[in-house]
């Protein structure tokens, strides 16, 4: 069984309020909205991913019967609850913004419209999967603001957080921008393509750093990028030029050298100029270890002679924020619209839409958040991509990735910066509001 | 498929390697370690857990017929070696620390011995599993020191990253200390200790909160936990004690309530006095929100009257250490000792073993770290645990919980501390020196 799709993957406390939903006759259709309530500091914008997944997991939705003998013989639920799991389906309608799209605090991105067992019961895995993507996306896009005509690589399923977040992983980055990855399985499940070097493994398994580019390069003829930091990076680089001409003799050329150790940017000034000296000008420079997008503002800030980044564990487990402050809440049952009044924890209630306004230049100017069918100017940002436990809107990675691109094309300039980022401007209409107050008034 | 099981869960560069490898006849025994580096600045002592889920992996190693299709489809690997790679199996040794183990940076915690296609190809998965389960029972180590008495259970599933990472955190706090999870897929896959309340949705899909108390306590007379803080906390508790004698008339009896936004501390306070003050004394608190180990320590060090803690999002990311700076090196390959020397990250070269002292009062006094057949005064940490491909030793996970407890207790008063820890003395033997300086000498 492949746990990524199992109804259980959920926490106890769904299954024992459907159980009380169910004995209270509690069967009305509930709203639920996905949400990130706030950005850390240095952080600015948003990128929507995890979409995918979720129609996926809606659709696939079913308890099967090793499951429901599993919960009989927990005893925590009564026969009659267990018989109406096991023909539970999803069957409600969910609108979002497509994957790509840039998004702020208090945006929903996602709305589930179900009856309220149904939309309750997924909230764990739907949160499970909207938050990491996202969460990842959104790093991601950064990097690839700071290095926009680079080969960016995704290096992190050794350190992501076990074998889905670097699946995943792979899949929001690329989706964002990055050129592609190393994860074979990656590659395989969703056509990101594949890029990789060699370890200092290799290097080592051999008595002498030359026999091993040599031997390297017979087996990857054309993929010859040879790893030259296992003992002495520029030593390694002259090695490299002494071995290029009789690699050249054998119909073989190197396309690259990578470092994955100490100041990489000073690493990469030496070497090329080793590489260049040797008349080796088209050999391309590739880096790796501990890069996030602060060390790659820095790296081309100074102009390193870097051609292609292996970006691993800051990326794959977002490691300065590595969790991102989002909920899923009921905003609306049975055709009346809910609100949460928690300290610090209140949400916007009903069912809602975002607007985005462009400013004459075409980059984004302001958002709007209001109720739906509260129409204003600017551009619809979630649409209708599931009805009845259908989808109605597919889109392929490329097309997520072209989209991302286009969102980030119309980022306002400030938003592009690490630090202290603009504040962009996000409102919350009127009638939200209205609706809101009335909401405290009723309770 | 279960992705966790895919022999392609690899970087690119382990398949290029193995063609290299293949191509030029290297196929002698390789030792691989692997290990942590170094933690950071607060933290005093890792534990060590993901063996269980290496040691399936490396049984059910294998390429399926569909995965050999599509790598042959990419056009990057020879017919001979795609055939090699067809009848792979593992059939190496392992040798590692038990789960549960307390263990600090350079000290290797698993090897590997086996050809060194085999070894080298299984480093990505490897370093996947062992990194994120024991950074996540270090971290849930912590917290159970901080809250020995109290019942700890995971709430994470929904911000882990992934599916995986949410199976897996369950099941490396639960070993570190935890009393249980909410994640019912945990549940039924590890046997772990199911524990759930309600959600803030229950209560709002009611107009009015008492009812929703009531439903909920008819829906699970026997864990009734209340959750009291959708709207106005302490009013709730009063409606709480209002509602008691009713159902208790009716033979159901409120287990607990539950807290989960605001100052934690100070709700638990006036809440305790409202409860008490109504005579239901023996109605339990239990807290959620934003934990982690150093909220624990300030909760109970002002006395806090909570009784359970939900531990969620800081847990199940380590959100202060979301990753460890670890490797699965090279150390040995046909018999000649290896080490890599590249800036800041030089390892210690050939196999390994640690020695454990203790006092006299049976506290941990010091490690030492040598080359395995140099015998040393104290406890060897690493043990065979798989030879020739098959597992020679299992653990139970509650043996596993037993052993971590064990560990736990004999750790150092110091290393207690959540700041500034006591520098645990992990020396390095002669022995290990010398074959280092020898290995030097040899390249």
């Amino acid at each position: 069984m492949n746990p990524a799709n199992s109804a259980l993957l959920t926490d106890l406390y769904q299954l024992t309020m459907l159980q009380g939903y169910h004995d209270s006759g509690r069967e009305e259709v509930a709203v639920f909205e996905f949400f990130v309530r706030k950005l850390r500091p240095g952080r600015g914008f948003l990128m929507a991913a995890g979409l995918e997944q979720v129609l996926e997991f809606l659709e696939g939705l079913h308890f099967s019967s090793e499951e429901l003998a599993w919960l009989a013989s927990t005893g925590r639920f009564s026969r009659e609850f267990l018989a109406r799991l096991e023909t539970l389906r999803f069957t409600g309608d969910v609108h979002a913004m497509p994957e790509g799209t840039v998004f702020f605090p208090n945006e929903p991105i996602l709305r589930v419209t179900a009856p309220i067992a149904q939309a309750q019961l997924v909230e764990t895995r739907l949160i499970n999967l909207l938050h990491f993507q996202t969460l990842i996306a959104s790093k991601a896009a950064r990097m690839v603001l700071m290095a926009p005509d680079k080969l960016l690589v995704d290096f992190g399923l050794r350190r992501a957080h076990g074998a889905e977040a670097g699946l995943l992983a792979a899949r929001a980055s690329y989706l964002a921008g990055f050129t592609g990855t190393s994860n074979v399985l990656a590659g395989m499940q969703f056509g990101i393509p594949l890029f990789g070097t060699m370890a200092h493994s290799f290097v080592q398994a051999h008595s002498d750093e030359t026999l091993a580019f040599e031997h390297f390069a017979h087996a990857q003829p054309d993929n010859v990028v040879l790893l030259i930091d296992t003992y002495d990076t520029e030593a390694a680089a002259s090695k490299v030029v002494a071995l290029a001409p009789q690699l050249e003799r054998q119909g073989i050329r190197i396309k690259g050298v990578r470092i994955d150790s100490g100041d990489l940017a000073d690493h990469a000034r030496k070497v090329r100029q080793i590489l260049d000296a040797g008349g080796l000008q088209h050999v391309t420079i590739f880096a790796s270890g501990d890069i996030d997008e602060y060390l790659l503002r820095d790296m081309f800030a100074a102009n390193a002679p870097v051609d292609g980044l292996g970006i691993g564990t800051r990326m794959d487990t977002s490691s300065d924020m590595p969790y991102l402050d989002c909920a899923y809440k009921l905003q609306e049952y049975a055709g009346t619209a809910r609100r949460k009044r928690s300290e610090g924890k209140q949400t916007w209630p009903g069912r809602k839409q975002v607007y985005r306004s462009y400013d004459a230049a075409g980059r984004m100017a302001s958002d709007v958040v209001t109720v739906e069918g509260d129409a204003q100017p600017g551009e619809p940002l979630l649409i209708a991509v599931m009805r009845a436990g259908q989808r109605i809107a597919a889109a392929t990675l490329v097309d997520i990735r072209s989209h991302a691109a286009a969102n980030l094309a119309r980022l306002p300039e400030p938003l592009h910066r690490l630090q202290e980022p603009y504040d962009y401007r996000v409102e919350i209409a009127a009638a939200l509001r209205r609706l809101a107050e009335q909401v405290d008034r009723g309770v």
